[in-house]
């Protein structure tokens, strides 16, 4: 059986949980405490040299790290990811908007303030990181006040990939009440049939 | 023809400079003043609303952004994409590595700095991106101590990705003296057939 290693909090970790109960693929999980440094063990930094959760093991033993590269690897040929070439470039656009211009902004807000990691470095960043996480926001309510969707009108990994963070984005103090497209989506996603809470290990 | 719109000194523009170019795929580029806003202007905003180069825009008007999905894209069924999918996977683990763990230390303590942007709210950040830029080049030298490339033992859009910013590092400050196997590797892939300088246009 897969293993996922994983923090219960993490929307990263999340994005796969959602994934693999999505297609019905049974997986047990290795709970990290991430705050202590459990993933910047030796043995850690072994199954993934950066030193992050989540981790995707298989039975064989070979691993596979960065929760969008997971997403893809999973999703390949299922309804998850567009079989159309430029379809599928498009589902790897949004996956790389996360990843620069809006996980490093509305998650990691998230995280210093939920799990109390405020400090001077850290409270430097906090006006550029909420000016640049509106800025994704705006980016995601002008694309959604015209697809139901991020890509082809169907719900895709890149949905699940930018849910993630977006649905507990007020956890990071940010506020959805001018993002009207995003909350509808938000709705949207959530109703998908088979749809997990990130709570839901 | 295709047509790029890039910045001649970005290494995410180069990355799909020299990906079309080793493809032998003929292309114009348009150029824009990144720090004057050009980027940020209703016009580019309509081609890509995360206001960001490089787009790549195709003949038909269709037009993708993020370098990383473009070098997706262009490599797909060519000798810089592998056909395995496990191997494709990794591919992608490491260009997420490059967005979320490299570029935005490494390339924006270059852009910074050669462009000249310094001011307080950047300054109170460089010491971090000092930090987690080093991290990145350390999981580098750790993977390409035993290995020639990152994906397969092949000269693959993994290498491109990471060669676009960690070859001008110093530009930004960075000391590539203690990463013997990061600077063998770009020796190994300035010497790939084919193979342009991030100046080239």
């Amino acid at each position: 059986m897969m293993r996922l290693h994983d923090h219960i909090t993490s929307g990263n970790g999340y994005k796969v949980r959602l994934l693999l109960t999505l297609l019905g693929l049974p997986f047990t999980r290795v709970e990290y405490d991430i705050d202590r440094g459990a993933t910047r063990t030796p043995g850690f930094l072994r199954l993934n040299p950066n030193g992050r959760i989540p981790v995707l093991e298989f039975e064989d033993g070979r691993v596979l790290a960065e929760s969008n590269a997971i997403l893809c690897y999973l999703a390949e040929g299922t309804r998850f990811l567009p079989a159309d070439r430029f379809e599928r470039a498009l589902v790897l656009q949004w996956l790389f908007f996360e990843q620069y211009s809006h996980e490093p902004n509305i998650a990691t807000l998230r995280y210093w303030i939920t799990h109390k990691l405020m400090n001077d470095e850290r409270r430097a960043q906090v006006e550029g990181k909420r000016r640049w996480g509106y800025a994704a926001l705006e980016v995601m309510e002008r694309h959604l006040a015209e697809h139901r969707y991020f890509v082809g009108e169907r719900y895709s990994i890149a949905d699940i990939a930018l849910y993630a963070y977006t649905h507990v984005a007020g956890e990071g103090e940010f506020d959805l009440a001018r993002f009207a497209a995003v909350r509808r989506w938000l709705e949207r996603v959530a109703a998908e049939p088979g749809h997990i809470p990130i709570t839901q290990a």
